[in-house]
């Protein structure tokens, strides 16, 4: 899987992936409005809202764009009505052939940690079947667990063609309170980003890993030197845009050969439209305005990488 | 809601939790045959075979055990049949007036660490309509991302009187790989003990803060330590039984007024047939097992804190 999505970024000249995370005030007012009238201010309505939203954005970026990030909680927080829709967006994703990532920070132990594994990238047994759940590409993990978290996602993986995101530096402002501590004079991302490459290195696919990394764009000189210390792993970087990270701070995060590092943007696609920026849209047309946002931040990417 | 659950433990005379983890492998053939029967070897089947098995064991240990643990995990791999049985053993549970703490170990920041506690312990709004989700009474936080990700659990805990129990040191054998790990001579799940009891100040119940934290059964020395860090912070302890904690490991985790610690055991109790001890009970009565189980693991703990 992590072959298809760095042959999808090179094809499509867009290391650049879309986060999915349709919070009900991004959702134009006539989609909102024609959900609850079919099916009230519940979570069957909301979900609606949501689909018909993301619908229409995958419709409009699925060809310049290689990849999506929905974010589960934005689903999750409807219950069993987001559930659903947080599948019906994976799935149709896949249809439209981009690569999906999970975001969902899983991590847990043991078979706890190879249940969550199965649910977003493997299959089940159920007696004698094997049936997919939710079923991404990729999955972002949470490294705090240890290997014990980790080492049943990487068995699934290996299974199942996929791949995994490690959390190592998160783009918060308090991501430093223990991320950033020293230990024998290094900080702790480090730690974990020697780690990735040690995971990583037993899962390669034919030029990088499948077992990646996330670090925040608001971080370019860790980004640096994260990127020595894992040259395998391909680096998911949230951050870009809303929460301040510069075009010209992601160069830090790519390898020389112009790949090893994908860009998020979340808000800044998806509710572009409420943007001064793309104003001339207007809210109804809110998918083309997804469209140039993206292709103005594949420009603005591409544009630092030279 | 930490006050009822002391006010639980008390009046049960047990600090116990029963984790509700229903791997496929522990229901008794009988359950699984009827449930396959009637739905086929389909996400629906495994569900049903779940929801059973749960029912059993809560309608024979609600009146003895205070609280409930599901871990999502087990039944998010079964897809939305899973999480609809999460949420149906959730309500039922509530019913029955046990404590429900959702073993979910989510964690992002800022508005989608508000979206997991939303969905876990809050209300979520569609239109002019707050709506709950799934509605634990707490939930596991992972720290990894620090305050950002804490800070909107919290509020969400304010607002819906829930709590919340943060992961401090792991009952793994592997937790070591980052937790352990000395930053100014101290390791690290010191300093995140630290953070838990700061966070736990400002959301005080009467005696204890709805801000507890997860300390592995399997560390009893760093439990001692820990319980001196977080006074006010009850401590869910995984890692007894199965895992190879021991009651008397588990004095150090508790105060001197005998409250603070709640014991988990998952498969211990759920899986109890499958034990020689216990064979006796014979797999139809899994459920008569279970409470046998969880008598003599409240028997065993209330001895050691004797």
């Amino acid at each position: 899987m992590i072959n298809k999505l760095v042959a999808k970024i090179q094809k499509q000249n867009a290391p650049v992936v879309v986060g999915l995370d349709p919070m009900m005030k991004f959702i134009p007012k006539h989609i909102k409005d024609a959900a609850f009238e079919e099916y009230g201010e519940t979570l069957e309505g909301a979900a609606e809202a949501i689909w018909q939203f993301n619908k229409a954005i995958i419709d409009n970026i699925y060809d310049i764009v290689p990849a999506v990030k929905p974010q589960v909680a934005m689903y999750e927080q409807f219950g069993i009505e987001g559930m659903k829709v947080f599948k019906k967006t994976v799935d149709y994703c896949k249809e439209k052939d981009m690569v999906v990532i999970g975001d969902v920070k899983r991590g847990d132990i043991g078979s706890t940690s190879e249940a969550y594994a199965v649910a977003h990238l493997g299959k089940v047994q159920v007696g004698s079947k094997s049936i997919s759940a939710f079923d991404e590409d990729f999955a972002t993990v949470n490294p705090y667990l240890g290997s014990d978290g980790i080492n049943p996602f990487l068995k699934v993986c290996k299974e199942e063609n996929k791949g995994i995101f490690i959390l190592v530096k998160t783009s918060n402002p308090s991501s430093g309170e223990f991320q950033d501590r020293l230990i024998d004079g290094r900080p702790l991302y480090e730690l974990v980003g020697e780690k990735v490459a040690e995971w990583g290195n037993e899962c390669m696919g034919d030029d990088y890993s499948y077992v990646g990394a996330v670090v925040g764009a608001t971080y370019p000189e860790m980004g640096k030197v994260l990127r020595k210390i894992m040259p395998k792993a391909y680096i998911l970087v949230p951050g870009y845009g809303a929460q301040g990270g510069k075009a010209e701070d992601l160069v830090h995060f790519f390898n020389k050969d112009g790949l090893g590092a994908i860009v998020n943007s979340s808000r800044g696609i998806i509710a572009a439209y409420a943007k001064e920026e793309y104003a001339k849209f207007g809210e109804k047309n809110f998918a083309e305005a997804s469209r140039q946002a993206a292709i103005d931040m594949i420009n603005d990417i591409n544009g630092a990488l030279k």
